[in-house]
């Protein structure tokens, strides 16, 4: 991958400095190239007098050495020329008469100066394996030349929805009873945060056999395969019968202790050759809950982490958070976890509330608190940690 | 723009709902619509009993309606039929006899029941206006069957480097003195990381007037100029040279009281019409230190910000940040900010050091930690704030 088209990628091996870097010796301020010793004992009662015997160019090789009681003009940035040894910053300095300085503070051997490997040695690894590309990182590939770079494939996530209730987005003008398909798009943006492909497979209606026929259709071509299920009876059980019809190894899980999101299904499907011809697994299949919100809830908290590690990212990139106290008491069952949305504002969380078909707790929420498994509920003024959505 | 491209662009109009969402009160629950007040007094030892006239089915529109002492079979989502006011769960009936269940709970109006306009009102707002659309927004435009959204276009932010050592990345071999140009790698990165368009302008020679012209044919096509300036004193002086020969109101503000970052340059240059033919104000020009890591330092901190001001976004999107306990005594001068680039295990905070040429320290970092600038440091032990590289 281009450097320029490689920020948020996942290294698929290390780099490695091919030369030390920066290359050479560096000044790390404007001043005079010295030999240390030659300013020993200098102070501003008894300087030290050096003769100038040359000047270094930015971007040139130094065409001058220094020798003992003798001085090299240095820009920032500039190479040290044979023979010194340190920088005296030029305010330190005061020129004496022409050709000759006189410097007022001691420097000690390499003091301005970078070392010619102090950035990387050559061969050093600048940038591990599973690493997810950084600004400064594409920065550090630049320094040494690296203009592309080994990186893994994006995940490629089918997303299916299923209900008979649900229709496309662009659908103008609803029958009764219908709702629009929103939970698909919010997943693939959410495919993408997370370092994949989404790739749209469309709504599954409710038909025995249609949602078999889809997965068959999606599985030699996915990494990863998203069921936004119906959220009656009827289609849940759909999700895991059709799961269970394409072979072990099949389901995993079906129900987790966490509210919003318990109706969820985890599962492996199609064990053999993947679509890179290599896999020994077979794909993860996550049945979601119907409703909007829990489907959500569930996918962020599964979903992404899933979708990374199948794209090799080696330890999942940090989320915004931020400490926050409770503006009021909250309840919550032992043996399950409550994934509570919040407003944060002025350093108070306050909860919102509404019933797991509603989107607009999500949209207003600015992110979200948990409550541990064996927690019976947060009291009102504890301080808690909301994990903020970016 | 399309929904699907939408993620994380600015939106440039409030979005409202264009009628009630969901629509239609639906069920939130399996189980029966009934009138709550057939289920009042109802319990395990006295059940209701309530004739089953119907079931609707999803997508579809009720062809029923409740009446006093029936019920009718609902899905979860299913549209509410005419004359119920709630739903009891499933779970607490149970068939009496075929088409007659009984109650064992009663339920209040409203139980199980979303309403017609629960998510969002006729013409309520469900998006601001220079909202960052997050994946949940993109699921409530959908939700309303909002397929495209005007959004700000990305601002323009032209990139220079300038300096005489300066090579193109793609330099493969060295000549002494030469440094490939790191900096704006990272800085095209940072732009695309706060929403803006990045693009390269090219190394710029040290000539006397170089980058004055160089500017002059950027300021038409850039909604906001950056500079990776050379990093010695004629370099850092050609950056106010070339800014002020474009006229006023030109430099603001030469030097901030930031380390690293010091000999930063604000600027606003070419005060017309503006890219878009309606700007009242300059093109802002940032001339940035020559060392990479205090570039990237500064173009954090004030950069950033200013690029998502420009690109129309209300209030920037939350950073993730970490606490953590500071591993060893910070030095600090008043009347300055310090930025400590920190690597981060087990809850603390190890400062790494390194003069600021070094772009390693930055990709070792997981983060920084910013002193304050009435802080003369900070002890080893104190719980600090470490933003975190995301």
């Amino acid at each position: 991958m281009p450097l320029r088209a490689a920020l948020r990628r996942v290294t698929a091996e290390p780099v490695r400095a091919p030369h030390p870097l920066p290359g050479f010796a560096r000044s790390t301020v404007d001043g005079y190239a010295v030999r240390a010793a030659d300013t020993y004992g200098a102070s501003e009662g008894l300087p030290g007098y050096l003769t100038v015997t040359g000047a270094v160019r930015m971007g040139a090789a130094p065409d001058v050495t220094v020798t003992a009681g003798s001085a090299v003009s240095m820009p920032t940035g500039g190479a040290i020329p044979p023979g010194a040894d340190a920088v005296v910053m030029i305010e330190y300095t005061a020129e004496a008469m022409p050709g000759t300085i006189e410097v007022v503070r001691p420097v000690a051997p390499g003091e301005g100066v970078v070392r010619a490997d102090e950035d990387a040695a050559e061969g050093q690894q600048i940038i591990p394996n599973g690493c997810v590309l950084r600004p400064q990182d594409l920065g550090m590939l630049a320094a040494a030349g690296v203009t592309s770079v080994r990186v893994h494939a994006r995940p490629v996530v089918t997303i299916f929805s299923t209900g008979d209730e649900v229709v496309p987005p662009d659908t103008q003008v609803l029958s009764p009873g219908q709702v629009r398909d929103a939970t698909a798009s919010a997943l693939a943006a959410l495919v993408a945060d997370a370092g994949g492909e989404p790739v749209h497979g469309g709504i599954v209606s409710d038909d025995p056999g249609a949602l078999e026929k889809a997965l068959r259709t999606a599985l030699p071509v996915s990494d990863v395969i998203v069921i936004s299920a119906g959220s009656s009876v009827g289609t849940r059980d759909e999700t895991a019968n059709a799961v269970a019809a394409l072979g072990p190894p099949g389901v995993w899980c079906h129900g987790l202790a966490i509210k919003p999101g318990k109706p969820t299904l985890l599962a492996e499907c199609g064990t053999g050759p993947g679509r890179a011809g290599t896999a020994a697994f077979g794909v993860p299949v996550i049945g979601l809950p119907g409703n909007p919100r829990s489907a959500l809830v569930v996918f962020r908290l599964i979903g992404m982490p899933l979708i990374r590690l199948v794209g090799g990212c080696a330890a999942p990139p940090p989320e915004p958070s931020t400490r926050a106290t409770l503006s009021r008491d909250l309840a919550s069952a032992t043996g399950r976890l409550d994934v509570v949305q919040v407003k944060v504002s002025d350093g108070v969380a306050t909860p919102l509330f509404g019933v797991s078909a509603l989107l607009s707790v999500l949209t207003e929420a600015d992110g979200y608190i948990m409550i541990p498994e064996e927690a019976t509920g947060l009291d009102a003024g504890t301080e808690v940690e909301v994990t903020l959505y970016a």
